[in-house]
C-alpha cells in the first residue's frame, strides 16, 4: 500500500507492506489524515518511533470482527489498551502501560491507505461533518480533555498561551464553557483565524496574574514561564504539551502561589464529536492545505513552515 | 535589643532597633525560634530580604490593643495581609500581594527579643505542648497545607522524597491520613529518626510509577524528576520546596501521565495545633541542638552542615 514511512528520514513508500490486523482490530481504509505537531517531533526522533507516523484521521471500515460497523465512516481513538490492568479498570485506559498509539507507540499509523485499530476504538463520524471537519476529532477531544480535568466555573478568567492549532482550539472549546477566553499568540495572521465568539486576541500577556485559568500550548519553556506569571495564586495552569517545560526552568512562583499544574493529553472523541455538531467550531479555516499522500514530505514541510496551521493529506 | 540581622552576611547585634509595633498589632517577647531552610536561603539571598530573619517561633504575648492576649504563650501565622482585598475576601490572606511575611518579606522576624504581629496571625500555644515542640507549629501547618489541597483516601499510597525536617513532618502528617507512607532520603541517621507510626524509610526510590501522591521535599531538581517518574498516571505531586524545579528540567513525562502538580505553602497553624497535641508528633527528635540568641552565626553554620535536622535558638 501507499504511506509515508519515518525510519532516519520521513519519504512517501508506494509498496509499503499492510499493517498486521489482530483479532478483535477493524481494517480501515483511510480517507483523510492531519498533520499534528507530535508528527513533527516523531521525525525528529520523539517516542523513538519508526514506522508510518499519523493519528489525526477519517476512514471508512473494510472490515472488522462487528460486521455492523464495515462501510462505516469512522475516526478512532489513538490508544489502543490492554483492557485488564488496574489503570484499564480504572477507566484510565488511555495510560495503560501496555498500550500502543497510532503512529506514536508501537502501531503503525494513519499516514497509509489502511490501518487497523481495535474496535473499542472506533467512533462513527456523523454525517453532518466533512471529512475535513472530521479529521479534527482527535485534537477537539485533547482541548476536550481539559473539561475533564478541571471544573471552570462560567465566567472564569481564562487564557490560553500559543496561537498553534491545539491552542486555537482550546480557545475555541474554554470560551463555551466560560464565556470568554484570550489568546495570546505571535502570529497575527493566525491570531485573526482565533477571534470566534468569545475569543479575544493579543500579541503580549497582561502584565498581572489575574487568570483562574491558564493554557500552556506554545510547547516553550518562555511560554510556561509565561503562564506561571499570568496564573493567579492557587489558580490552575494546565500544559497541553509535551514539548513544553524542557530546558532551564524556575517553578519557585508556581510554588509560592500555590498553582496547580495539571498535565493535558488525548481527550474524549465522544464529547468532541458532540460538541462539533452543537458548537460549529470554525475548524475549515484552521486548514493551510491538503496535499495528496504522494506529496508527504512536502506536505511535512509546509507543516513545518512558520506560520502554519493545520496540513490535511488526501489518500 | 539582641537580634540577629541580615546584611550582607548574618551577625549577632546586641543592640538592635524594636521593631515598629503598628496599630492592630501584638508586641511578642520571643522565647524560641527554629532555623528553617528558608531562613538558610534568606542569608544567601532569597527574596532580597535585610533585617531580622526568623519565622518559626514561640513567644509571649507584652502588648496588645485585645488585652486578653497579654502574657499568653503563642506562636503567629506568618503572612500579615491586608485583609480588603480581592484575595483576601476570598479567604486566600496568605496570598495577598499587599502582605508582609514575618522574617521573611517587609517585616521584621523572630530572631530578635521581641517582634511584632497582627493579632489575628496568633494563636495560643496549649500547655501541653513545650516551647520546643511550639516552634514545629509553623513547619507542621505547612505539611498540613497539603491536606488542605490535596483529598487523599485512606490506604492511598504515597511518598515523600527528601528526610529533611519537612519532609519527615510531612510523612509523618500523611501517614496520619493514609496509613503508610514511604519516606526516601539520603541520610540514614535521619531516616532513623523519621520511622513512626506508618512510615518506611528507604535510600532509592521504588523502580514503579505507582505512588498515588507524591511530595517533593527534596528542594533539587533531581527530586523532582525522580518525583514525576515515580507519580502513578493521573497521581498528584505535591511540590513542597521553593528551592525545587530550577536549572535544567523536563516535565513531558508529567504531560504525558497527567500528572497534577500542587504548589503547596504555608498552612492552616489551628489544625497544626489540633494534630501535635492529637497524634505527639515525636517533633523532639528533630532537634539536634538549642543554641544561645548570642551564638546565632553559630547556629547557622550547624543548621547548614550536612545531615543537620532542627537548629533552636534560645532568646
Amino acid at each position: 500500500m501507499r504511506a509515508l514511512v519515518f525510519t532516519d528520514r520521513l519519504r512517501f513508500d508506494p509498496a509499503a507492506a499492510a499493517p498486521p490486523c489482530p483479532p478483535g482490530e477493524a481494517l480501515l481504509r483511510v480517507r483523510m489524515a492531519g498533520i499534528c505537531r507530535t508528527d513533527q517531533e516523531i521525525t525528529r526522533g520523539y517516542m523513538g518511533f519508526r514506522g508510518i507516523p499519523g493519528h489525526e484521521f477519517v476512514g471508512t471500515v473494510e472490515a472488522c470482527p462487528d460486521h455492523a460497523w464495515v462501510g462505516k465512516r469512522v475516526t478512532a481513538e489513538i490508544n489502543a489498551a490492554c483492557g485488564v490492568c488496574d489503570l484499564c479498570r480504572r477507566g484510565l485506559g488511555r495510560h495503560c502501560p501496555a498500550r500502543t498509539t497510532l503512529g506514536i507507540l508501537g502501531r503503525q499509523g494513519a499516514f497509509a491507505e489502511q490501518c487497523c485499530m481495535p474496535v473499542a476504538c472506533l467512533h462513527e463520524v456523523p454525517p453532518d461533518l466533512t471529512d475535513e471537519e472530521a479529521v479534527f476529532i482527535e485534537p477537539v477531544a485533547a482541548a476536550h480533555e481539559i473539561l475533564e480535568q478541571v471544573a471552570i466555573p462560567e465566567g472564569a478568567a481564562c487564557a490560553v498561551l500559543g496561537d498553534g492549532k491545539l491552542g486555537i482550539l482550546c480557545a475555541w472549546t474554554l470560551s463555551r464553557v466560560a464565556g470568554n477566553v484570550l489568546l495570546v499568540g505571535r502570529h497575527p495572521a493566525k491570531l485573526q483565524k482565533a477571534r470566534w465568539e468569545g475569543v479575544a486576541t493579543a500579541l503580549e500577556p497582561p502584565a498581572n496574574d489575574s487568570m483562574d485559568l491558564v493554557v500552556e500550548a506554545t510547547g516553550t519553556g518562555t511560554g510556561l514561564m509565561q503562564a506561571i506569571a499570568l496564573t493567579r495564586p492557587r489558580g490552575t495552569l494546565v500544559l497541553k504539551s509535551t514539548v513544553v517545560s524542557q530546558g532551564e526552568l524556575n517553578l519557585s512562583a508556581a510554588v509560592v502561589k500555590e498553582l496547580t499544574i495539571v498535565g493535558s493529553r488525548c481527550g474524549p472523541f465522544g464529547r468532541a464529536i458532540k460538541a462539533m455538531r452543537a458548537y460549529r467550531f470554525p475548524v475549515a479555516r484552521l486548514i493551510d492545505a491538503v496535499f495528496p499522500l504522494e506529496q508527504g514530505e512536502e506536505a511535512f514541510a509546509r507543516a513545518g513552515a512558520r506560520g502554519a496551521l493545520k496540513i490535511l493529506l488526501r489518500m
